[in-house]
């Protein structure tokens, strides 16, 4: 194992170091791993948090800021954070408006904001409302969900719920916009490598040279089948299928993100998207706004995903909403 | 060889086309393969280009758009592009006032650059400045290069330029502006693995599990030692002692870029920039401003690379000053 470490129980805690060195604009609870918004909580405003394993930046801590998130968790490495965290966040940005929970549909994850909620309501009088995001087509459930894994749509739902809580909506309209998002996106994934979890110091699966894993998840779990490795405009098609066979693409214009999972480099990620547009273009589908690029990771799994939403108007103009975290920037 | 390619000859044609279809807003001239600013030239503003071998995106096409770059020529991977393509973008991005080449410190690239400039001048009467780029303190000639190498100064070169040159500073300023950040900044790199060029179907050089290169180039070129692996904070104290042995950054304020090779995932990169800050500090250096992430990366290498400029006022609002770039965006 080669990783820029100082040690394996010591990665989230010196990541959360130069983080806060790097973005002094951002508040970090090295004590309850939760970064802040410099300048939560916002009085009226409703508070978005999110959180989960870590291993997926710059998801979720490097989408904190202006017009996004007001607080993220950050767990162990592909572990949930713990209730105490997420509660600590609720109540760290709650100012009167209530809080929404984004969260990825993993068990731990679930189970664990669902406690969250509760004690912020029980114990601070914090109204919580949820949204679980499964975007993921590839398999119906897996080693660590009930149902549909989340995945690159929580991106998307980051930037447009957050946007939609900066406009100043109440709680229940911005957690109607998360959940007609999550109606509306899906993802599917491909990898060329495992990941390699510092704490396990060897890859969590074995791929062997000429093969890839369709529809893997952002942990290194099984995705679909694995097949000899093609070219990237077949890579393409495997992706893309099952996207657009499992919703109507083209009825609206869609926000399409092509994802690296952390160790692909920016050339095969646009050469993928140029395949991509190409595919999505043919099926009718009218491409609004992109992403090309590392957003929600695998630590160094080699591979891509691709997400689709497809876009109501209201969700383009909250998309285009200026936004300032360290992973996504733009409009001031 | 995993690659998320069609073929080997095809990558960056392919790239190239994946660039376009996510940034409209840009141009590319997929003969000469320049990628250009869509409202390139622009009456009156010294147009600034840069070029290279591909492999290091963003760097340069990415970097093409408001404030920063007016046109980049892609060479093939690691291979400098050539008179044609660096004469098309000169001529491109010509509208009277004068084109400042930006030109890393190699010698393909040095020698291309000359002779786009002298056929500029003599078919197109476009009055060239160069500027080459050297901050690589590692070796002070390499495989490829006479003297030190162009290295991550490039990025922050590029930006500071760009808006110079954006603000309507004529070409003898904004070349001024150029050789002043050459000359107040300084690069070391550290690689953990090889890259692996697509041509050549393997890695680039062996590197055993136990070791790492240090003074690692930009191409897989060799560094200045291999050592044994060590924890993150011996690894910034490697690469932060020679960069601030060789000039002295306690005098003004400093730019720091903590950039990442291509295979190195985000929370990596956060973890050492969180070391070389606690460095800098205990050295009486003031980060005023600083990028952690992939700007200049060397396909699927894993490692990293400091870059310190010691700025000055001036290249301090010129930073801040808006910009909006696939790989560069703020303000706008």
């Amino acid at each position: 194992m080669k990783k820029l470490i100082n040690g394996v129980d010591e990665v989230i805690a010196d990541a959360l170091i130069g983080l806060q060195a790097a973005h002094p604009e951002l508040r970090v609870d090295h004590a309850n791993r939760v970064v802040f918004r410099g300048d939560a909580p916002h009085q009226g405003k409703v508070g978005v948090i999110s959180g989960g394993g870590s291993g997926h930046e710059p998801l979720h801590g490097g989408f904190v800021g202006f017009g996004m998130l007001d607080a993220a968790c950050a767990g162990e490495i592909f572990t949930s954070p713990t209730p105490d965290q997420m509660m600590a966040a609720t109540t760290g940005v709650d100012a009167g408006a209530g809080v929404l929970h984004i969260v990825k549909n993993y068990t731990g994850d679930v189970m664990n904001f669902d406690m969250a909620a509760e004690m912020a309501a029980a114990e601070s009088g914090v109204t919580v409302e949820t949204v679980v995001v499964d975007d993921d087509v590839a398999v119906q459930d897996s080693l660590y969900t009930a149902g549909r894994r989340g995945v690159g749509l929580t991106v998307l739902l980051e930037k447009i719920v957050g946007a939609a809580a900066e406009s100043g909506r109440d709680l229940a309209a911005v957690a109607q916009v998360a959940r007609d998002v999550n109606a509306s996106g899906r993802s599917m994934g491909v990898a060329l490598t495992s990941c390699t979890v510092p704490a396990a110091g060897k890859p969590t699966f074995d791929l062997p040279d000429d093969q890839m894993e369709v529809g893997i998840g952002i942990h290194g779990e099984p995705g679909r089948h694995r097949v000899p490795l093609a070219p990237a405009r077949e890579v393409a098609q495997m992706l893309a299928e099952p996207v657009l066979a499992d919703l109507d693409f083209t009825q609206a214009p869609a926000i399409v993100m092509l994802n690296g999972m952390g160790a692909t480099p920016l050339l095969e990620l646009y050469l993928m998207y140029g395949e991509v547009a190409r595919i999505l273009q043919a099926a009718g589908v009218e491409v609004a706004r992109n992403l090309v690029g590392n957003y929600i990771t695998s630590l160094d799994m080699a591979g891509c995903s691709l997400t689709v939403l497809r876009a109501t108007d209201d969700m383009l103009q909250l998309w285009d909403a200026p936004v300032s975290t360290p992973g996504l920037r733009w409009g001031m």
